[in-house]
């Protein structure tokens, strides 16, 4: 392939062509190990340098993989023979605007980063993946990524009010902006988030902003057996709208107190991090509610405490449980989720699959919205092992299609999770996704062999 | 057209070809005089029976504009001459589920229908458009619609998790569910949703739901100038997050004020009804901040009220502003929005494009989200004053565009509003768009003329 045109249409440094560097963008953070070898990276510094850089890659038939941060963990960014990567990594201006609580940011800045500049204002932006300090904000729209506050606060889809989105063809649309309604044609912007740059690459984002969160209060409880811990968080769920209601499964448990030294109990099977953001007295009033409610359940040790610092300590020991249990061997990361009612039924499916499997499963989850992350750890160089954790990782998201749920509430489908979507769509609904594809893509160079 | 055969092929009673019933179900209530005549009216029972209906009718390549309860403003669902009605009405199951705090619904039902079923189990439904009691979820749903909550709580599309959804081939595809959180596959679901029956034709929605709404308090403001109570607008969601933010300016106080004699201040050159829902004493708080803004814009008179009763007078006072002012004559409805900042240039640009063409509006907005209701009211009889009237319809969508906003921010295009729509879109959009429902409905059945 000839890219000296590439690189003469675009500003010097730009496009990247060192072996070595070319290595850096071959994987995201999910270490696919089919992945290719792009023939160059694009840093593109700006929305016209992705237009011409798709737009000379359809004309030519090129495979385009975009790249936010790299952070995903299903494979959505892993480099294909001959592709080009196409990083946004570069293009980081935001603007607040404190008016009409909205933000306009370029995709390259880190979800945190975002979170910071509109902090500046007073002002929050929800939507927190546990990755949130490495993920770019246009990762996350790819993605629709959650986080921990999901369960009061929504997802990403739900603070994306308009976008600017450069199509296979180098096309750039301007979709909706900053206004709270607008029924004006149909829901691009709503189709585009969660599309995992198989439809468009993000090149601008209009976020919708809240007030900044009140502070929350928190509660840590532990629990002799897993069924216990699931009653309490049905409890709380069925009664309370917590800010934050995480678990973490006695290997996890284990793994992050090997790691953090905090006085976790080593003993438990089951421990709950819980929030509440209420406002003034009444987020004590929930934490007390909580804490009854984990009592009844049967709760070993419950702690309660109003100290910020505190309880930012324990859902930072949450957001670390997949580093720290990365310790324990390579991991196949689960992103499984079903309606609330059956998480016991999962959680005790995926004991049963571990067992049947010999193999060690540390579970972790955003419990009170039902999205659990079952990792995987295996040895990978044991040939046996290696092959019963993949058998593994499939009957876990059969279990969860069985129950109801979804295969990914939160990584996206990427390329490690492909082959189980129709299991969960059906064939009509992945027939009707690849009409829209071919529609707006029609040379298929986006992202391609990812989702579709 | 032989429809013996689509006649035979759904159960008794469902294909309605009486002449005066089908008039009856030739306009929404937009009016459109150019509305057609339907050959029969599908009133469907299941989905199997909309499923069918769009079988026949997609073979055929005749013309099917779905349904719901016929409120739309914006001549969504005008019959074309030939055309099958497809109405929703008669599908109105529901079933609530605490637990996951969501619903599932049948389109037939009336969003205040859905929000007593759900009100039972001590949930709430926020969306909640004016017309709440006369308008369908599923044509709420069809055109995302908004309404009064908006502006803290968002709009339709933030409340559907999932749905089941007619192709115009009669292909029945089930779209998410009752998770909070599923990156599975295109955001389906959303593409949908606000797509006005041109893509497809919803059986069944997945409603997510929250807790109660706690206890409102209630401001009401009076300004001797328009220019005050935008002050005063801007200074409230500037501060606070109102559960309601409502302006009427003087055409309109004195409509309601005709018919539902509650001493509304007749000179008042506009007013705001102004809620909190903050938990506990912070409505309280909130109502007197809001009181504070509205005296320091200058508010002639501020009334403040913790009476529930009381507020939800003045509420049904201003949902009531739409009929009050039908009685002046007939109506161009206007829907347009723009970001909060612009409102004052939208208020005074509307009313020198009033006074340009000597013709009377009524303004009305959902003011915290800056989605405003121009009414231009005018004498039908008078083919001049209505082509003025119509003018100015055109120069106020044509104003809001200018202003960075929105033709429709909560009615939808329909037919009324189509021929403006690429004016705020651009032709790349449009053209994007329209691929995507060429996809999907290839003979171009579903809502012919509607929209795109």
């Amino acid at each position: 392939m000839d890219l000296h045109e590439l690189i003469d249409l675009l500003p010097d440094g730009t496009v990247i062509t060192d072996a070595d560097l070319l290595a850096s963008y071959r994987q995201d953070h999910a270490n696919d190990p089919d992945a290719g070898t792009p023939v160059a990276v694009v840093r593109a510094n700006s929305t016209d340098d992705v237009a011409t850089t798709l737009r000379w890659a359809h004309e030519r038939h090129i495979g385009v993989i975009p790249r936010g941060a790299g952070s995903g963990l299903s494979g959505g960014a892993t480099a294909v023979d001959g592709c080009l990567m196409l990083s946004t990594e570069r293009m980081r201006a935001i603007t607040v605007d404190p008016v009409t609580r909205t933000a306009i940011v370029q995709p390259g800045l880190m979800n945190a980063e975002v979170k910071r500049a509109v902090a500046e204002h007073g002002l929050w932006y929800p939507p927190d993946p546990s990755s949130f300090e490495i993920c770019s904000i246009g990762g996350n729209a790819a993605t629709n990524a959650g986080g921990l506050c999901c369960v009061k606060y929504g997802v990403t889809t739900d603070y994306i009010l308009g976008a600017e989105v450069v199509l296979a063809d180098g096309t750039v649309l301007r979709l909706g902006g900053p206004r709270l309604k607008d029924s004006a044609g149909l829901s691009l912007t709503k189709l585009f988030i969660g599309s995992e740059g198989t439809l468009g690459v993000f090149t601008e984002l209009t976020l919708r902003l809240l007030p900044a969160q009140p502070p929350q209060s928190t509660v840590v409880a532990g629990f002799a057996t897993l069924a216990g811990a699931v009653e309490a968080i049905l409890a709380i769920t069925g009664e309370l709208r917590p800010s934050m209601l995480e678990f973490m499964d006695s290997v996890t448990i284990n793994a992050v107190e090997d790691e953090m030294r905090m006085g976790l109990d080593r003993n438990a099977a089951a421990l709950l991090i819980a929030r509440s953001d209420a406002p003034g007295q009444f987020a004590l009033r929930e934490a007390e509610l909580m804490v009854e409610a984990c009592e009844k359940a049967g709760a070993t040790e419950v702690f309660h405490t109003e100290d910020l610092e505190e309880g930012e300590a324990f859902t930072a020991a949450r957001r670390f449980a997949i580093p720290a249990v990365e310790r324990l061997g390579a991991l196949l990361l689960e992103d499984v989720g079903v309606p609330l009612p059956r998480l016991g039924d999962l959680v005790t499916g995926i004991e049963a699959i571990a067992q049947r499997h010999e193999v060690t499963v540390s579970l972790i989850a955003h419990a009170g919205d039902g999205n659990t992350h079952p990792l995987i750890v295996h040895d990978p160089t044991d040939p046996a092992q290696t092959a019963r954790a993949h058998e593994a990782f499939g009957e876990i998201m059969h279990l969860a299609i069985e129950l109801g749920g979804t295969i990914t509430g939160e990584h996206g489908v990427g390329r490690l999770k492909k082959p189980w979507l129709v299991d969960q769509l059906g064939p009509e609904v992945l027939a009707v996704s690849q009409r829209i594809k071919d529609a707006l893509d029609p040379h298929g160079i986006l992202n391609p062999g990812a989702v579709l």
